[in-house]
């Protein structure tokens, strides 16, 4: 897709630091990495996003997430790993191409720059507001 | 597995809010949620985390996380969708049976408690520690 940063990486047009690839996905180095080993998977195929990958892709990039989630653990020796993923610019997305985050972690905060929980935690919701919701989403399903 | 709450979920002797389930999965609302409509997705097997579910059922919850992901924007008026893996105590794991969050994200704050960002965004890393950390990952594959 023209004027998508991560086509152009995946056309290998524009720089990147690749760490693996496969028939569907493509993984590299995030360049503004909030931890040491932070990287991107992304299909090679353009989905701006998770409402619009297809499941295929979603299924490849998620292994393929998974493998290098294992590598940072036995190469770097990472205390854990986070997955996170981005739909919309309201939920921190910035770049449209669908890209999932592999983070690993570390107790080692020269290391991991994540904050120690990025929400107040244990933090019980109206219970009512809950069962509604629920029932919302499990009529929609 | 014996005192794991989430299996307890699965055998229905622990209580909660289910909105989905499948063969492999159940998908129920998080009891402290970080946003309305706030969700989990699990496998029905027990697996601890990221480096230890079969790929089957990673598949699984990623596709059930991705159905609910379109629900909460349809239903709800989500503004965006975070999907989120806490794998190990130190990336913020509580609960140690597989668990991916759905997280609906909105501009109305009073529906959506998370920070606006949860680090220091666009911080360019260390160039040469980002291509040398991206060739131990590439060996390692």
């Amino acid at each position: 897709m023209t004027d998508c940063i991560f086509c152009a990486i995946v056309a290998g047009t524009a720089p990147s630091v690749i760490v693996a690839e496969d028939e569907r996905t493509l993984a590299f180095m995030d360049i503004n990495p909030v931890s040491d080993g932070h990287l991107l998977v992304i299909p090679k195929a353009h989905s701006a996003d998770l409402l619009d990958i297809p499941p295929e892709d979603l299924t490849a990039v998620t292994l393929m997430a998974q493998r290098l989630a294992r590598d940072a653990v036995d190469e770097f020796g990472a205390d854990g790993v986070n997955l996170l993923n981005s739909c919309g610019a309201d939920a921190w997305q910035t770049v449209f191409h669908f890209h999932l985050h592999v983070i690993p972690r570390y107790l080692d905060k020269t290391r991991d720059r994540l904050p120690a929980v990025p929400w107040t935690p244990e933090v019980p919701g109206d219970r009512d507001l809950i069962v509604s919701l629920g029932s919302r989403l499990a009529a929609a399903v």
